[in-house]
């Protein structure tokens, strides 16, 4: 008899954006001719860098040809595309990097909720609040937790407070903890770290032996010179850290999918007997037999959006979300409310106000300004109080939807 | 302290296709005239039929356009190409499914190897011998298994003996079994199932409340009308069973990556408690969470293949594939070789001659021939005796290699 995973059973059925789209279905049917605008979802909206889209069309050419044809590329991704990767991302940063530590993958949400599958299942899993919650439910999955409390925290997992007062950066775990999720610029508080702060879980990484998971999917957001844009840049992070990075927000590769994890091959975790194993063999072990690599025209537009037109479509896009950023965050500061982030992220962590819980003010906001946001409690317990704004939509739209905010509260 | 999952440490080093590659390039430097023509590895040649080409220019070209622009898609896929594969892959063949019971992916690869993941690890999982090496291996790392033995076998595995004797489909297992693969069209041996067989094995799976996972990949090969392309076409198949497909080997998209997995709503499998749980809507669940959605073009492409003239070019490839089997057929066996596959299947499976190992034969091949296999004894205990011979080269390539072998038999 077929028995079933029962750690799927933990989880919580109330999805967040499902949630979300039920009462704004529920909302428009009553009010037909209302024009709701959501802020709330992290999708992009602009089109595919033209770069890209050029190397779409000249691979998909290649395919047609029994000279250029490609079949099985390589699992860890074309090499083409992983020099570029070190060459723009990484080397002009002082990070130094082979090309067999890059993992091509086609996104880092599955990078991330499927990396936790080389560790053993004892280990003790460390997240910030609120957080994404691919983390905690893909170790749910794998049996690295028990069943959720009421607010929603799986007993087994430490959950890292960031708060207003912590400046939305935890402080270093007192308890026993091995696998950290850290994410900076943070989804969803737009939060950044500093180096000195990054320095400092690099330090207790190495010290307690623990990895670092460094999701780094909104990095090409960040405007301020002096924030590091990978863990790499701290020395000694290529001892206990791996990092996630996407085109998805950078490219506006949502719906085209491409991705990367570096895995550096100095990290290494340990077995029962002692001895230490390099994740990136782990890593590869685990690509070779349970993924078959990113399709050959995905992988050469964004190999494409590396070339100077491909860079400079890339900087103007960033632009574009970047000043919808600024609209929202001066828009709502400008009449009273508290918005973090927005200045190094796509995302706005806006307080809510007047004593009302985050799906109250979401309501208020839907019924109110005809304006979807998305409410912090769904991001975890200390998300309560908080919504969040993105910075993805339409100019059109974020201009019009801050206005209509501001109008109502 | 950061622990590996110890599973993977029982995993074996020497892959197959990697020492088949330090062979053959070991040959080349000592023969650095001798022109190799490979057999072996299974993929393809062809270039993408041009449906799909124009497909991916098409979908390119709508990602250039913000009214056109596609962000995240649905995580099981977009509809249209749902809707298509249904049309054209299962109504004709009277078996009937809903949208939702079909899951895109980026490779059947991928989907045979997470498919487990559902599953509790205690599981009994029944592999044919010989096998695809991702079934066992996915599982092992899962822990379902333990040491492997000298011959390669994993403790805790149950091996089913396909053998010449049997026409290379197995006898019903006699011990408890859970999680059971059946690959058909097989790979490698080119064998195939009757309707009557595939009968006995889904009685079997309902009576013992066992899970079927049919690995179908190879069906666009199916030439004999009376041979079932889907394992839905035996009637209570959708209460035990879950199908892998792939555009790979039936439209030239090994390179292209698109996939798709058929998970009924009626399959369950149980918890403790004896509480029956829907692998459909677990499947969603784990995709949801480690899945982010396959390319929007590759997923254009992959639904331009059932356009009249998609189909046409899709005919004309497997025809193009299915002749060069025939060529190795006749050959070999007008050489008085034994030869299974072939047929229904792009592989063929050969008997080795003269008493030789199945490697001693690689090496046979590889040196007097120029010629590449794959050695039967890396798909397990029972391929020793035989090698793999694929149907994908070009014919000049084919003809030659054909020619080459009959020389040195």
């Amino acid at each position: 008899m077929a028995r079933v995973n029962e750690n799927f059973l933990k989880l919580r059925g109330d999805y967040l954006f499902a949630e979300i789209a039920r009462r704004r279905t529920r909302f428009q049917q009553e009010h037909p001719d209302a024009h709701v605008i959501s802020l709330g979802i992290g999708d992009v909206t602009r089109p595919l860098p033209q770069a890209a889209v050029e190397g779409l069309k000249r691979a998909a050419s290649e395919m047609a040809d029994e000279a250029t044809f490609k079949g099985y590329g390589d699992y860890q991704g074309y090499r083409f595309l992983a020099e570029k990767i070190i060459e723009h991302e990484f080397a002009p940063r002082g990070v130094s990097l082979d090309v067999d530590e890059i993992f091509i993958s086609e996104g880092a949400k599955t990078d991330t909720a499927c990396f936790q599958e080389i560790f053993d299942t004892s280990n003790v899993v460390a997240v910030l609040d609120p957080v994404y919650p691919v983390y905690v439910d893909s170790n749910v999955m794998a049996g690295r937790s028990g069943f959720p409390d009421e607010s929603g925290r799986y007993s087994g997992i430490v959950y890292m407070p960031c708060t207003e007062q912590n400046g939305f950066v935890p402080e270093l775990p007192r308890e026993r903890v091995d696998l950290i999720y850290l994410c900076y610029p943070n989804n969803p508080t737009g939060a950044t770290i500093s180096h000195a702060d990054l320095q400092r879980w690099v330090q207790f990484a190495r010290e307690t032996r623990a990895i670092i998971l460094f999701d780094a999917a909104y990095e090409a957001y960040i405007r301020d010179d002096r924030l590091p844009h990978s863990i790499f840049e701290v020395e000694g992070a290529d001892e206990v850290a791996v990092e996630f990075r996407s085109f998805s927000k950078k490219a506006g590769f949502t719906g085209t999918r491409c991705a990367f994890a570096v895995v550096p091959k100095k990290v290494k975790a340990y077995a029962s007997d002692g001895s230490a194993h390099s994740l990136n063999a782990l890593w590869l072990r685990r690509q070779t037999t349970k993924f078959n690599g990113v399709s050959y025209p995905v992988q050469v537009a964004a190999a494409s959006v590396y070339s100077d037109e491909g860079r400079a479509q890339v900087a103007a896009l960033i632009d574009f979300y970047m000043s919808n950023a600024r609209i929202i965050v001066d828009g709502l500061r400008s009449a009273g409310l508290t918005v973090y982030g927005g200045e190094n992220s796509p995302y706005m962590w806006v307080k809510v106000p007047g004593g009302m819980t985050s799906w109250e003010f979401f309501d208020h906001l839907l019924e109110r300004a005809h304006v979807v946001c998305t409410p912090g409690a769904g991001f975890g317990a200390c998300g309560e109080g908080f919504v969040r704004l993105t910075a993805f939509g339409s100019r059109q739209n974020t201009e019009k939807a801050v206005e209509r905010i501001v109008a109502v509260i």
